[in-house]
């Protein structure tokens, strides 16, 4: 084992561009240019910067390296070799059937905080991680991020460097790897390090510009680096793609691709070399801030009460903030509308104004839950769509979070299409391991509230509404994940009507509607859209043969589809009618909204006399 | 009529505010001192520098004026009626049911180019018409966006500002708005004008710090920016949300509100004006550029030939541009991947490298359908999630937009799960009004195509494949938008295959294993996933009573749910079978990836005998 102090960094540089060659050669894919390219500035790190225990991942105190350009993945996993943390046996299974070392970095590595891959994602989620050590536990961690030069055209990259700056993030290095070629060609700015720097600069960064093959330069830099204490620093690197391997250097038409003469490369790189890394140890964990909440009761609705979802969940996240200390919450600047400010009041150190920048609202978030945080992200579900490959990746990554969508559907009225949620059930529902809930009275949202506090599992998000529906439920029903409510039910029921959230009313009204003209119809409040509850459902429809959804989102995703989950097993289908928003809304009152999606009790019931007319 | 030199530019900027406090106050909704803040801003522009022929919306000449921060939609009709366009009477339908005067603009405004109300989009689509008029059609016209100040914290815009300045767009102006208070309280920067202008400035735009409430300093501002010949211009704007009123100017909690004491407001303010600005008309336009194009035969495919739907997309895309003048086509710096190089390198005039910024990449693309370009924006399907709102928002606009994702689920193979589009179809799907088409060989890519190009409706969605399946058409096969194609049947069939694109292929392979064995089973390629072939489906549901749908994407919002589109409206629904990607892949081959998720030929051989054995 090599020690920090006799470390040769520029020798160190070529092993890390021989076992990218190496292990790309051996998967036959993969981006070793673009791994070769950041090598000296990975080698400077490892050897130098880094405080990391490669056998403890979970080290309170461990740096956090995140590799936001996640195809440097051979780069990545060579430090990792390097550090004695894998094996160069498993080195080689590089993007094989079956293999940790995947194409782009996930946490299936313990030492991998989110995956990433999709640019534009890893510096913003280590503003997140940053954001914690500052914020919520002061820790002596830093965090580290290898960008590409490619990926700063990403809006979500400014987001980050805006918050970033905003909030002082010192503890904050961004190391841009500039090889000036993107995959299809040169990137805008090409070498021109000043360009970077003059946008840095005016977001509240530090920024450093640097020859990134030479060590003493680039150790020289980390330095500068570490000694600014009121803002975060941003490394700019001219670097070379290739770098080492005259064949490939500043070579378009290389990215992405494994060097065609991988032996002669090697050669030219000057062989394989054993160096190992003796990485410098974390200081010893200060102790962690205590987590640990004080009971808090649970708002109590009453029956009939008009109470908007919105409200109760607001009203639910601050209680259950008391009680569980690792909640924090996270708004898009409408905090007074998803109504998170009843938590920002009670608990204001544990809540983040992300302002509207939904990429990097969702991307803090996710940084925040890799230090054991557990997040609840709200703004309207129309603009969760911005995040929708922050969520995407969130799952990729495992993550743990809870996301809020107040103002869905069109019931909110006035405000017109740009601000209605009509494709947020489709967007959460496709999400890999996803749970989506929709409630549609205040108590049954408080109990959801607590049970996404309870346990975190996944990607799970909560549907809201803007405008105040009566209670239906007693505060002691339970709710849980995968459960569904029936609410009228009779043996000779004819019909079932599915609903959710605002339409469980409307269902209602045309039930009462249809049973004062004889037709008794059950009533099933599908609270829980993913999973859905299988059991319910068949067994309404062995009763009455024909489920009739209606919804208020686009018939595309949503709720309708929702109940098919019940019945692509081949078990018999029930006749089935879909009613949603399949016309453009205008501006109108909520209930006129209704009425024009033909989405309210008049139109269920008349959907209802025409299926039982078939 | 008040001509434009006789202007009294602060009165009509009051006529303006009275005017919003109005139409809200008539609504009992609506932003009314979001608009006031930026009245003297409007004033100034109708009365001194916009060229509009209001009569004529279409005249190609027109400048183009983008409520980026769209809630200010009070003033933005007050403006129209300033302008003679939009009636008193009309202006106090405001938010009514039935009014063109929503909440937010939309196009059912003639004077509308897009609908805004999610922040941060005017501008990006305001580049786009921008550069359409320097690099497609060099015309005269302006561009004018109004954003707000909370709206530049959003990604998008710096996409935006990063776009503009890169392309030099002298024929740009944004004006922002900065009243210092967003909807839940003040901004970052609040009224630090210097922290914006740093940040345009650093991104290559000509900044100019004023005060918005003075119209002489505004008019010298409007002229400064017109006197830039090589960059886009920002002029910051000092305000005073609420401006004019006392008890609202410059107070928290009252965004998104009507005037507590409405008829006192339009005291203070002065009362009604009847101002009625006879704006100037655009010069003359230029003969437009041609946009005829020359004959090109489409390329064409031999049976069992493998190509990649993706190069089929690519020079199927070069041929129509060749055939039809008004094609644009843009890319995300990924164009050798979704092979719209090959209609770059045919038309370089009309290709439009985006780089790594999907969101103003869609932007671009929204900005160019409003000068009557036909775009084909393409980047990997996984990476459309990045401009997912955009999406939604032109679907609300009613843009013309033909969207190709390459790259589609876990067949790409050994890049892992970051890379595959695996939510795509239920993204598009749940697009209101969308297409949605998914080929499996290259001569019906090409005929899709061509489709696309004949004719725009909406936003249409292509995904294409990585990977070279067989061709199994011939080139003379028609490919309806709503068709499908029955490529095994009989009358004897058992069940039926339904599935497009990769899964085509497998879905042949294993009905032909099952009639070896005896089994004869239907196969239906259901390209158009929306709308969906329902006769055709019904019919093999009728024969079969079973379907069983097989798609390499996420079980939901996809083809299994496309399939019951033909289903929900109360007629006999069969059994259902869905084979789909439910669990998270690595790195593998593409082969192995099908098998891994269950979604080849083996898989769905198996399926269709625990199916028939039910």
């Amino acid at each position: 084992m090599t020690t920090t102090t006799d470390l040769d960094l520029a020798e160190l540089g070529q092993q890390l561009r021989v076992d990218s060659v190496r292990a790309t050669a051996a998967a036959g894919s993969g981006h070793a240019t673009s791994s070769m390219s950041a090598a000296d500035l990975m080698a400077v790190l490892l050897g130098r910067y880094l405080r990391y225990d490669f056998d403890w991942p979970d080290h309170p105190g461990n740096d956090h390296l995140i590799f936001s350009k996640g195809h440097a993945s051979p780069l990545l996993y060579s430090v990792y070799k390097a550090a004695g943390a894998v094996s160069d046996e498993e080195l080689l299974t590089f993007r094989k059937l079956g293999s940790r070392l995947e194409g782009h970095p996930t946490p299936k590595l313990p030492w991998v905080d989110v995956a990433t891959g999709s640019l534009g994602q890893g510096l913003p989620v280590g503003v997140g991680v940053a954001l914690a050590g500052r914020r919520l536990e002061p820790m002596p961690y830093r965090v580290w991020v290898l960008c590409g030069d490619s990926e700063l055209a990403e809006g979500s990259i400014w987001e980050a460097f805006e918050h970033a700056g905003y909030e002082r993030l010192s503890n904050l290095t961004a190391i841009v790897d500039v090889n000036r070629l993107g995959q299809r060609g040169p990137t805008r700015h090409e070498w021109d390090l000043n360009a970077y720097a003059r946008r840095a600069e005016a977001f509240g960064w530090h920024a450093i510009e640097v020859d990134g093959h030479d060590p003493a330069a680039i150790d020289a830099a980390y330095a500068e680096a570490l000694s600014v204490s009121d803002r975060p620093s941003v490394v700019l690197a001219r670097t070379i793609k290739g770098r080492g391997v005259a064949s490939v250097e500043n070579r378009e038409g290389m990215h992405g691709k494994p060097l065609p003469e991988p032996a002669e490369a090697i050669e030219e790189l000057g062989g394989e070399r054993r160096i190992r890394v003796d990485v410098a140890r974390p200081a010893a964990a200060t102790a962690p801030r205590s987590r640990h909440g004080v009971h808090a009761e649970l708002p109590v609705f009453s029956l009939g009460e008009k109470v908007a979802t919105r409200d109760a969940y607001g009203r639910a996240l601050a209680a259950v903030g008391t009680d569980r200390g690792d909640i924090v919450a996270l708004d898009g600047e409408v905090s007074d509308s998803t109504r998170s400010e009843f938590f920002a009041k009670e608990h204001p150190d544990r809540f983040f104004e992300c302002y509207i920048a939904e990429q990097e609202l969702m991307a803090t978030a996710v940084g925040m839950q890799v230090r054991g945080w557990l997040p609840f992200v709200s703004t309207f579900a129309a603009f969760l769509t911005r995040a929708h490959d922050f969520v995407r990746m969130a799952a990729v990554s495992h993550a743990q979070l809870n996301v809020v969508g107040s103002h869905s559907g069109v019931a909110i009225g006035e405000d017109g299409p740009s601000q209605m949620g009509l494709e947020d059930l489709a967007l959460f529902r496709s999400v890999h391991g996803s749970t989506v809930l929709y409630p549609c009275d205040a108590n049954q949202t408080t109990r959801l509230v607590a049970e996404m506090a309870a346990e975190a599992s996944g990607v799970r998000y909560l549907r809201t509404s803007r405008g105040g529906g009566p209670v239906i439920y007693g505060p002691d029903e339970e709710f849980p994940i995968g459960g569904s409510k029936v609410l009228r039910s009779s043996d000779e029921d004819r019909l079932t009507l599915v609903a959710a959230g605002v339409t469980v009313h409307e269902a209602l009204a045309a039930a009462d509607e249809l049973a004062a003209e004889g037709i008794p119809v059950r009533v099933i409040d599908l609270y829980s859209l993913k999973p859905v509850d299988v059991a319910t459902l068949r067994a309404a429809a062995e009763v009455t043969g024909c489920l009739l959804s209606v919804e208020d989102h686009h018939p595309e995703g949503g709720l309708g589809d929702a109940v098919l989950d019940a019945f692509i097993d081949g078990h018999p289908v029930p006749r089935l009618v879909r009613l949603a928003v399949t016309t453009m809304p205008g501006s109108a009152t909520g209930d006129e909204q209704l009425k024009e999606a033909g989405i309210d009790a008049t139109a269920i019931t008349a959907a209802a006399h025409r299926a039982l007319a078939v």
